[in-house]
């Protein structure tokens, strides 16, 4: 089995440490699989791993080459959404048999495959978790997932038979109405956050739970939210937010989930499990 | 005259001495206009000027009161929207024949009433403007616009015969999709944005300039956009930004505008001038 890694998002600065960890962990993991960091990984261009067209292109050319297996994103930050729409555009049949895997910002490209219905799209650990602490579990369970498909990777609360999507709640509001919005219906979603105030998350559920799409879904878990800390502070917790704009917006809360920017964050398969 | 100042949003800790200053000023240029600061000012609710249930009394009060002229809101922060479809639902026909003015958060308010047809709604100064440096002219200017229908309170690039609205980045962003978003076809969509990442602005001009409602707009013009500092640099300035979008999705940019979080922010009237 071939991955290729690719960075469609912020730029990479510690690439060489972290390919040469995730390389290592999957040569004594999984001996049959190669590890292949794309020189795009490298590229620099202000606050993006390379331009636009360099982060373009390196992810058109992983796609269409049946080389590859899966496509694993190296990391998250910002900026697949400004590709997103052009590269999957640009993919072959190729494309449509590969694995790919990440979260975070590179949701804009799992929420744009899974709408094109590309059958093979998770949420889950990418190679610069490794750097976190306990870093190496998640890709040592990333690589579970995309080499064995090991149900030990998975968030627990998966259910046979239900349908399912996982996105990161800044990315998430900030797709709904855009190209590259899923049909959601049904689904269970799966939201965490990172990094943002409370007061922030509060309005991004608004936003989120009052779009009409959105209130389709079968119902929202909670993963881990790790707010930035505010003065003054926001007074009630993000599972108060949550289950606030769920129930005002008629939307089931099914409780918490087992996702988040962290090295516990489990995968989630996109669609029917 | 008289005109009602209410605080839907954040907390409004110097409340006092910001109605002290502002009747001040209003005595002195305006002595038939009578300002009442509402006691929902004073309250304090964790972030919030009081529970959503009081902001959003004290926001129906004023806005069936016949007594009042106008209703100005305070300052923004954050959590207008959490009560403004409630409340605009529960206005009568005393708050269609109000004036109406705020900026920042209060867009979220401006939108819902823009949307349900109210004729005189305007993006502009705050009460709590007055506490910035060079604050006591937007105060000046938000009065001329009120009591008087100034010419010289309005954003200089504004056309007659040409429809326009004015909003937060962050703010228009959150509410597109939402019981809140007003039909924008045609208008001139002024918008501006403070103490956001750049990279958080160019994910949220994706978003707004991605969504098809917002893309029969007659053009986008830039107000002041004071971004956060970032590690790295975005790299790119706000105008890159926006008209990178713009370009994008095929709107036309229409150049800069005279608004923005500080105490030059001019006056928006929304709809046909």
């Amino acid at each position: 089995m071939r991955i290729a890694v690719v960075a469609p998002s912020s730029r990479f600065d510690d690439w060489e440490e972290v390919a040469a960890r995730v390389i290592a962990i999957a040569a004594e993991a999984h001996p049959g699989v190669e590890i292949v960091f794309h020189p795009q990984c490298a590229r620099i261009d202000r606050h993006f791993a390379g331009t636009d067209a360099e982060r373009e292109e390196a992810l058109v050319e992983v796609a269409n080459d049946p080389g590859f297996d899966a496509i694993w994103f190296a990391r998250g930050g910002y900026g697949s959404n400004r590709i997103a729409g052009r590269a999957l555009a640009r993919f072959g049949p190729a494309a449509r048999a590969k694995s790919w895997l990440g979260y975070s910002d590179a949701g804009f490209l799992l929420a744009g495959l899974y709408r094109a219905g590309y059958a093979d799209v998770a949420h889950g650990p990418m190679p610069r978790d490794v750097v976190r602490k306990g870093g190496e579990a998640a890709v040592r369970r990333a690589l579970a997932w995309l080499a064995g498909r090991s149900a030990a990777a998975l968030e627990p609360g998966l259910e046979a038979g239900r349908r399912h999507a996982a996105f990161n709640i800044t990315v998430f509001g900030m797709l709904l109405g855009t190209e590259l919005e899923p049909d959601l219906a049904d689904h269970v979603l799966l939201l965490e956050e990172v990094s943002e105030y409370l007061y922030a998350t509060d309005r991004a559920m608004f936003h989120i739970a009052s779009t009409p799409s959105v209130r389709r879904v079968a119902g929202i878990r909670l993963g881990r939210i790790v707010p930035e800390p505010n003065d003054p502070p926001f007074g009630h917790d993000a599972q108060w937010i949550v289950r606030h704009w769920c129930e005002r917006c008629e939307i089931p809360y099914l409780g918490r989930a087992d996702i988040g920017h962290d090295s516990a964050n489990k995968v989630v398969p996109f669609g029917l499990l």
